[in-house]
């Protein structure tokens, strides 16, 4: 699509995070499947179900735009799975594979995080009320879920992984 | 490098970073010159400023661990910034290139503040006092170049975008 404004890139910026998600949606069972530390593995097993009614949630943002949903390919975050997938293969001891996957989904939610941020500054400046509404739940749960890694984190897995 | 314990992780990270930052070295001229706004162009040249310093930061950790400096391509960074590219290239009107290049750059924070965070923490686990004190002078950096850029783009820019 051609980006000449603010609502050009608006939906650009959509369909970048709609294609981010579903690849999101794709990658946790791997990594919930390659976490060695049960609570790591039931984190990643929760924000899948987060994560795909995220994916349902933006279907309702285009819908409300009476736009038809699209996945316009996302560098950065294929950058960030690919990554992360090479590091889970190539990683043997647990416990740092744990915290090399603990670091590439808090890269994710870091991402997820910059895109709703600016998404729902941009949906509130459009007057789309309803997607700047749907658009905050989800933002609310990636901050959720990066707080929730951190604390997995600190807790446990960082010190096992230097022992 | 092979990665295989939580010190290898760390020093993959630093390579990562460092590529990272020498990259955000060579766009933000770019940016800054195709800024339409002066305070987005003043932004983008006080962070250029800042990032030079990073990079000197980062040579600094590689020493106090005695290793040499080195970048390891990092496809996340070269995603985000060639988006920026070519919607910088691509969009026509200022005020709606100033809103994507904002948003570029709040990217590109957050990917720096994820990393930074992660190395910070794993800096103390390993016991790299000097390096956790040197990666926290830039994560504060990052939080605020990041703020300062929330603040350019409620102020006066994106309300200019949708006139």
């Amino acid at each position: 699509m051609k980006v000449e404004k603010l609502s050009d890139l608006f939906q650009h910026t959509l369909q970048d995070i709609y294609y981010a998600e579903k690849l999101i949606v794709k990658s946790l069972p791997k990594m919930a499947k390659a976490a060695d530390s049960s609570e790591l593995a039931k984190a990643f097993t929760g924000h899948l179900e987060e994560s795909k009614e995220h994916v349902a949630r933006l279907e309702e943002v285009f819908a409300s735009l009476e736009l038809k949903p699209k996945a316009s390919k996302c560098p950065a975050m294929d950058g960030i799975l690919e990554e992360a997938d090479s590091l889970m293969e190539e990683i043997k001891d647990p416990d740092t594979r744990d915290a090399a996957m603990i670091a590439a989904a808090q890269a994710v939610e870091h991402y997820e995080i910059t895109r709703y941020g600016t998404l729902i500054s941009w949906a509130d400046l459009l007057g789309h009320k309803k997607a700047s509404q749907i658009l905050g739940k989800t933002l609310k749960e990636e901050y959720g879920a990066d707080s929730k890694l951190t604390k997995i984190a600190e807790s446990h897995l960082n010190s096992e992984a230097v022992a």
